[in-house]
């Protein structure tokens, strides 16, 4: 018999740590959102990373329940402006708060939301402090200066490969880096783990948003959470439309443009399409390769840490292999 | 013949600090306007406090310009905030960011600032980092929820005087405390010294924005920076109107009401009108009192402390008196 993933008990103390956590009353349109989009749920990735990350070398990670807090909530924020700039108006179906509230509201709730990240930080060993807060510091901005190239790319007729790759690295991937950093120095662990334990969160990172790309547009619509091919009918720059345009020639370019430039289609016949071209030009298997490329390297670094608890060690492989496996 | 003013020096000094701290460089949307909106100068009152504040107590201010700053960037930070949910299209003169760039460049952009005032924090003696953190982001979120009451006013027909005092408690008056104490923690002062230089810096702080509230109707137009009775034609609940509507009664009540829900009007005329009301109604006397009552409560505070430097005490109070004798 397999001993039980620490996973399940560690979320759930998350939860707890974050319903109980006093964010502020008064006036209620600024806390009231905080509440509202915590609420809204999310796999609780990023602070399970830093929990688990700990879990390596010290058996109380509850003791860091604070500052993998403040991931999540700093996480959150990001979410609430984000959605302002990109109109969104939903989130995990349901309003977003810009929204539910209205924009001025969004702006002022998210930023006292970064200011409480930082004081969710505070709830960690002094000794660390200076460490983990300018750690915490680069991080932030850098995922700002990476919504911002996202927002840029929009305007872009072409964008470099290796332009998209830095993108989502800021965006999306250097939190998951940090997440995993932070628990590591928390616990104390030598400084070379926490530096690979980073790495390894950056390079599944960029794995992982390879894959978001991939399933828009090859996901099972039975199982997809949202519609298959959204990112097509958006003309979004994902790796995949990136990659066309640097392969299509001929004829196979004059129709990816022709498509691109349409103001008035029809959806379906667009997606089916862009993805026929996407098949017939080998950007599936391209940016499976350019994906699972990340992924390995990735998993060769979470492979060379040393470590204490090997059932942490085994949680944290198996759920980061739950996330380069999932169909939605 | 008196010492110099320790002011001067130590405003060059954080000017050139400001001039050479690297926040960041691309993209250059997020950065250009942090450069940008500090370049619009303004007095650096928030930074030059915390430098005096030191200065009571140790002779080497120049170690905490990098705290000192940060003070400084968060302040810019909630004006290119501020900016965007007031929809305002100037800042001292010059376009604000939002108008310059796009609300989008300017809620990220400020988010960044965010960040980088936590940086320069850490530009601080580590002992005191816990406690100064902790401050700062109580000041952090008051300035912020100060912000949310404000713009809850707008749509209130009543808003007593107490709620106006703490909001402009909370929008204004706790970062000035937080900049004087500040100062104070990271010069190694007694906290019930740093307590009553937070006290004072809050008074005073009260006090300044009475003062705003007064000279925005009384001011002399020729000495003036901004129209005077701005806040009239715009119908803001200023100390003033919140305590003459309080007041008035019969036909005083009702002309002021009728100015008030009036859509179109001679500006000229509206000022006049309602400035006649406020002397009528003795409110200018009561709003001088209601001001030098947190002016003298603040001085009182400053005189109790102990302090090492006379001539920081000196410059403090010179400056603060400056302020209070101001006349645009």
């Amino acid at each position: 018999m397999t001993k039980k993933s620490p996973a399940h008990e560690l979320l759930t103390n998350l939860e707890n740590f974050l319903a109980e956590e006093n964010f502020g009353e008064s006036p209620k349109e600024l806390y009231q959102p905080i509440r509202y989009i915590l609420s809204l749920g999310g796999k609780r990735i990023r602070p399970l990373l830093a929990l688990l990350s700990y879990g390596l070398y010290q058996d109380d990670p509850e003791k860091i329940l604070g500052p993998a807090a403040a991931i999540e909530v700093f996480h959150n924020f990001t979410l609430m402006h984000d959605d302002i700039m990109d109109e969104a108006p939903l989130r995990r179906g349901k309003a977003t708060v810009h929204e539910k509230w209205n924009p001025n509201v969004a702006i002022l709730s998210g930023d006292v939301m970064l200011v409480r990240a930082y004081d969710l930080l505070l709830k960690s060993d002094h000794q660390y402090l200076p460490e983990i807060i300018r750690l915490f510091n680069q991080t932030a901005a850098e995922v700002c200066e990476g919504q911002q190239l996202d927002m840029n790319f929009e305007s872009l007729t072409v964008v470099e490969e290796s332009e998209y790759i830095n993108m989502i690295r800021l965006k999306t991937a250097v939190l998951l880096g940090h997440a995993l950093q932070l628990g590591a120095i928390l616990a104390g662990a030598p400084s070379r783990d926490s530096q690979l334990l980073y790495e390894f969160g950056v390079n599944i990172g960029i794995g992982f948003q390879l894959k978001d790309d991939l399933l828009d547009v090859f996901a099972d619509q039975a199982k997809f959470g949202k519609q298959v091919g959204g990112d097509i009918i958006s003309n979004k720059k994902t790796f995949l439309l990136i990659k066309a345009l640097e392969a299509a020639k001929g004829q196979d370019l004059m129709e990816l443009n022709t498509w691109l430039s349409l103001k008035e289609f029809d959806k379906t016949q667009k997606v089916n399409a862009v993805t026929a071209l996407y098949e017939k030009l080998g950007i599936r298997k391209l940016t499976e390769e350019k994906m699972n490329f990340y992924f390995s390297k990735g998993f060769d670094q979470l492979e060379s840490i040393s470590f204490k608890n090997p059932d942490y060690h085994e949680t944290l492989l198996s759920i980061t292999q739950d996330l380069v496996h999932r169909e939605k």
